[in-house]
């Protein structure tokens, strides 16, 4: 199938699932040692997946867990962070201009850093207290959820946190692959038809609007180099939905956590205004052995990712557009 | 001048103003009574205004000061948000919705509610524990901003208060009005430019970027139904800047807060990559009395909707477009 490694794929999601036990004991370490806040600190893609730990602890977590911009940081701060915080990001490279600038304003103030950085030896790595490296890009998100979900599990608010991820290791690399195949002739045709929109309006809620806000920007924009908006479902109802006619495209994530009501209310508004509009949910997705009450939780915007994957793959060969290359990013000094 | 009645805006700034002695009863009694956290609800504008008193506050305030959707708390809740909680809103109907709901849940908890109504006897101001009443819609900035300086005073924050409150009074309602009038020539040139826009992106940083948000969702989309999409100046940078070429119409929202530099940093790229671009720096508004180190504050924010009142002004009339009409929102059920 178009740029699917199966095995690859599989040993990748196993080698994230198979960190969970270095996160442990950096968890249960700073969870001994105390602290009074803790934030997600992120710029694009990783500000994204902070938007999505947010979105999921806020109902299930009396922890005070925020999300940090990292350039709101280093120009406006924040007073809540102390050297009491606890910060957890994540880089690629370990490198980013801004994600290091916040850094060393965080480095003085003395909050402890727990750092995902893919690049052991970089800039980031060696400014965090705390390190794990795993040479796979784009999987912040499930690195991310392990930290939040045993800060959970510290704090008696997942019971069944061993089960949760026995699930996970079993099924989830597996499933997501087989998710991939599930959705392939969907996502071809999806890209036949939309890999020429002058404009593409996503839409979700919930866990997924952190995942809907990076793929418009960080895969239609900055890959694709295709022009998109992405709204909060309930936000499209307060404005966004006046500029909807006939030919909009448009496209709903419909996931599976408490939120799935409000990009419901989409669905059933836009085919009384819209004839140019798609639904993908994650409910569609067939994965066996994980259980239905998890679902909500990781699996189902990992889901989406695996549709829209498939759906970026086609429009890059059918566009003609290689998506790694970039115009402006990193090009040169702004 | 088109669409500008100074008289009823100056009374209508100064009546607004005129309302802090009864925001400083309400803020005084409630800090008495003491509480855990505060949460500035709201969805689609009130949303963005509250966006704007979190990224003011951040860097200035030790207090646990924070945003809530009002959709996303009859969804998933916030645990965080308790019996000891203060929350603090705006309505101008006194009906929405989604703030209704979640004012319910929020009763059921007990946490004291704040709210300014402009609707006295609606729904909402029957169901908040403190209301305020003012008959003027779109001036829940100020109205936010107040509570949250004077909370800030209360928390020992805002030592000169008084003295910036003397300035606000004196000077702020003429200002903004011949802000407008300063404005209006500039305002004309950039509607006929852009009022024909297939999309337009705006662009800001810091206290700015709610009011940009808010520009782009709740004026230009919904009531010129015209397609615009509004990014924060530090996530410009991390994807969207790919789809930007020589005719893409940006336009930048340049304020005085200390975010300014990320907004600077995105002015100095566009000549570079872009044709069609657009500077709005409200330095360049002159307010007489209005002492320099206030700008930042709420004077900003308030001079670029004073320009950008004017373009709407304009737009509204060249393309023959009744801002006040709606194809969907409220026009039937979903």
């Amino acid at each position: 199938m178009l740029k699917l490694n199966e095995e690859q794929q599989i040993n990748d999601i196993q080698g994230i699932l198979a960190l969970r036990p270095d996160v442990e004991n950096i968890i249960d370490e700073v969870w001994q040692n105390g602290f009074e806040t803790i934030f997600y600190l992120g710029i694009g893609g990783t500000y994204a997946s902070a938007l999505q730990i947010e979105a999921y602890v806020r109902g299930k977590s009396e922890l005070p867990i925020y999300v940090q911009h990292a350039a709101e940081y280093y120009t406006t701060g924040n007073k809540r962070l102390t050297k009491d915080s606890l910060v957890i990001l994540s880089s690629v490279t370990g490198t980013t201009e801004e994600v290091v600038k916040a850094v060393d304003e965080i480095n003085k103030i003395g909050a402890t850093l727990i750092g995902f950085i893919d690049q052991a030896d970089s800039l980031l790595a060696k400014k965090c207290d705390y390190v794990i490296t795993y040479p796979n890009p784009g999987t912040e998100q499930i690195k991310f959820f392990m930290t939040a979900d045993r800060l959970m599990y510290k704090n008696g608010e997942f019971v069944d946190y061993e089960e949760y991820y026995s699930d996970l290791d079993q099924y989830l690399p597996y499933g997501l692959v087989e998710a991939e195949k599930q959705a392939d002739d969907f996502a071809l045709t999806f890209a036949e038809k939309h890999r020429h929109d002058t404009m593409h309006y996503f839409i979700a809620a919930g866990n997924q609007w952190g995942a809907c806000y990076s793929y418009a920007m960080c895969y239609w924009e900055e890959q694709s180099w295709l022009r998109s908006k992405s709204i909060h479902a309930a936000e499209f109802l307060h404005g966004t939905l006046e500029i909807v006619d006939e030919t909009t495209a448009v496209t709903v994530f419909l996931g599976e956590d408490e939120q799935r009501p409000l990009a419901e209310r989409v669905k059933k508004l836009l085919p009384r205004i819209c004839g140019n509009y798609t639904f993908i949910d994650t409910r569609d997705c067939v994965v066996p052995g994980i259980s239905q009450k998890y679902r909500g939780r990781v699996l189902s915007f990992l889901l989406m990712h695996a549709v829209t994957q498939r759906i970026d793959a086609h429009v890059e060969k059918l566009n003609c557009h290689p998506l790694d290359i970039r115009r402006y990013y990193r090009q040169f000094d702004y």
